[in-house]
């Protein structure tokens, strides 16, 4: 940890603002750079411009790689002239000057890349899809060939991992560069180096290939436990690597996304952004829900005389509906859940809904001893019985609605956790209201 | 990937109801840990255990280690003569040994303890907590002491390596155990076998102690992208070594917990768990709903004259608390998630708070100019005012209750993704009810 740089953080930003920007370059370049990230992050646009025009290349690039909202780092990088912005993304991994790269505009990008000094492999990142195993992975590799002895391998690891930050495993690949197996290091340590790499090296686990969905790579690693995962095209030519770093941070921003998402939020708000952001991020949504919410009130205006004769209708309406939405979103949570982790084969979607159904008719009545007889209370038997019906009903109808919405939607390939709450509680408001008042206009008026 | 394991699902299964075991071990030794951990899991509780019976203790150790539902692995170990457990255990990590035994009850654990070869190490793991470092951490480190040379590391390295599954990291330690650096792999693999470790050992970046929580660990690895990290006592002593694999999977099983939290689940639900199962973790919460919406209800009771002489009182009322629960859930959602990333600094709560109200707000004047313009169709201009302003200040409130409730909770220790949706839905109901039926019966009635 270091909770040296958190004491630092105010003091670097004062001193930049201070003009001291001497002392702020010899301690930022004695923090580590996802630190420096952070103080980056807390200064304003024309700070954070001041402070990566005056820092080294080699250490600005790294800390704009690891600031924590991309968009600043992608807004330093377009203010800044051509020229620097280039010795930056020179400095940079390729996959991290990718990522702030794709997603300037096209001339902006164009003006830096142009200034570039090898542009072959970031162009070449650049054309997959950036939630992709393509855009997630690096192309430098540490390479062996297959015809090589352990002691010229150690030879040519030498010469390949200087220029690397980290490396995890050595790839072994034949003269076409197709990868033919993993060499594990501790059996590069010690084995004598004229042992030739075929006789210790393994197959790989597991290889994916460039257009693979970030989110299956994730769970692919952590399934089979590897700290990196080659990325391989159709003819089996190792293309780079994708490592358990960037995997980390796809669960966790996968993890927001779903968890804004199921709130009606858009996944692309930034959770810091400011409020007029969050106002167009969210208002969409609110403007759906109102259509929907103005389709189950239609409900009540048909059964407003009922309303009208009986007050205790108007009391039980919210609690029948509300219930319902609820049950409606835990069987909503669970199922989309599921989904995500890939937990739903084909053919059992029949007994997931109906597990969803029976919870929800067992929650029903459970809820529906406690509401019925408060109902009984207020207004007699009947009415007491019309409330429990209801309420079984409805609860048994957000069983339904929370398993069948999102199965329904996958099946479409459309991402579950976006419109499924929507559904699911018009579905329970309409079909709360319509029980509970239409059995009491039926058996009750 | 793992076409073949999932071809042979089913061949595996059949071969072992057909009593033709010697093929079925034929075929499980073949495969993949966690291929075969799911061949278990697709089996019944007898099937499984005469699978583990009939499998050699180091293959079947794996593969109950890496069982999806960790529940049935328990319940098989369990089921098993306390020899053949411990037989089992005593091939498994000992991280993996300690998760397993952690959650029997004492007496079946120490059963199978007391016919471990060696337990001192899962002894001293089932002493931390299951979600702390300590709880997740092997003992099992390659060490080489500071005083070494390269070459006597690499020998140090050839011993210790055999029997561990995968490594990462080399700990250089002192005499007494202190953790004093790491040996990067590859300057190991490059230096004369003369040159001493101290020449180019690494300073640690980060290190935890046994009691940290192990979401922190997870983003302490994310951010300092390191494959393992090693866990010191408060002295500086090497304990063990978290991985990079543990770590993943904490974050996938955190994102389930808050997901299912967050839509009213008990975070732990099975996710394919049985019905009977699933009534018991969510119908506590539909209770603590069915109390709160009775509060809610109780709201509209008081005003139940009003909504008798104006019948779109009961039709507008849905969808005004309707609106400010979506609204609430929208902040609390992007709230929750600030929280849960450690994005929120101490003093930031005014400010995040302002914000919300000042999104609820706007959204609240932009739905209101949509349901203030229905209800002035609906029912004239003044209660058309009436909508307008309840949908404005109910949205207010939502905004408000979005992120403060989490935010009080937080400071309270109390997780803030459990119980805040209650509280917001509750508290933007009954002001809806208040605010609309309040004000129509002050101006219009």
């Amino acid at each position: 940890m270091s909770p040296r740089a958190a004491k630092q953080k105010p003091n670097l930003a004062e001193l930049l603002r201070a003009g001291r920007i001497d002392e702020f370059i010899a301690l930022a370049l004695d923090m580590e750079a996802v630190d420096l990230a952070d103080v980056l992050s807390s200064l304003d646009d024309d700070e954070r411009l001041t402070a990566v025009r005056a820092l080294p290349p080699e250490v600005s690039s790294e800390a704009l790689a690891e600031m924590p909202e991309e968009e600043h780092a992608e807004d330093t990088l377009a203010a800044l002239e051509p020229e620097q912005a280039a010795d930056i993304v020179d400095e940079m991994a390729d996959d991290d000057a990718a990522d702030l790269l794709q997603d300037l505009d096209p001339e902006e990008q164009e003006r830096i890349l142009s200034a570039v000094e090898d542009r072959t492999e970031v162009d070449r990142l650049l054309a997959y899809d950036e939630e992709s195993a393509g855009g997630l992975m690096t192309t430098h590799v540490v390479t062996v060939l297959d015809a090589a002895t352990a002691g010229e391998a150690i030879e040519a690891i030498r010469r390949q991992a200087e220029e690397m930050e980290g490396f995890y495993q050595v790839f072994v690949v034949d003269g076409a560069h197709h990868l033919v197996g993993l060499l594990p290091l501790k059996d590069l340590v010690t084995s004598p180096p004229e042992r030739g790499v075929r006789e210790f090296m393994e197959a790989p686990d597991i290889t994916v290939t460039p257009d693979r969905d970030q989110e299956d790579v994730a769970r692919l690693m952590a399934r089979y436990n590897v700290p990196s995962v080659p990325v391989v095209d159709a003819g089996g030519m190792l293309l780079g690597r994708v490592t358990f770093d960037d995997v980390i941070d796809v669960v966790e921003a996968e993890t927001t996304e779903d968890l804004l998402q199921f709130g009606g939020v858009s996944a692309d708000e930034e959770l810091g952004g400011s409020w007029a952001e969050a106002v167009r991020s969210r208002l969409p949504w609110l403007y759906v829900n109102l259509l929907t919410a103005f389709a189950a009130a239609s409900v009540v205006l048909v059964f407003s005389d009922a309303i009208r004769e009986l007050k205790w209708l108007a009391v039980f309406m919210p609690i029948i509906a509300g219930m319902g939405g609820n049950a409606g979103t835990q069987a909503l949570a669970v199922s989309v859940r599921r989904i995500a982790l890939g937990q739903v084969s084909a053919g059992e979607e029949i007994g997931i809904v109906g597990k969803e159904v029976v919870v929800g008719l067992v929650n029903g009545i459970a809820s529906a001893l406690v509401a019925g007889g408060i109902g009984w209370m207020a207004a007699g038997p009947q009415f007491g019985a019309v409330v429990a019906l209801a309420m079984v009903a409805n609860l048994g109808v957000a069983g339904f609605a929370g398993a069948f919405v999102p199965l329904f939607l996958e099946r479409l390939r459309i991402d579950p956790a976006i419109a499924s709450s929507v559904f699911v509680t018009t579905f329970t408001d309409m079909c709360g209201f319509f029980l509970l008042l239409g059995m009491a206009t039926h058996f009750l008026l």
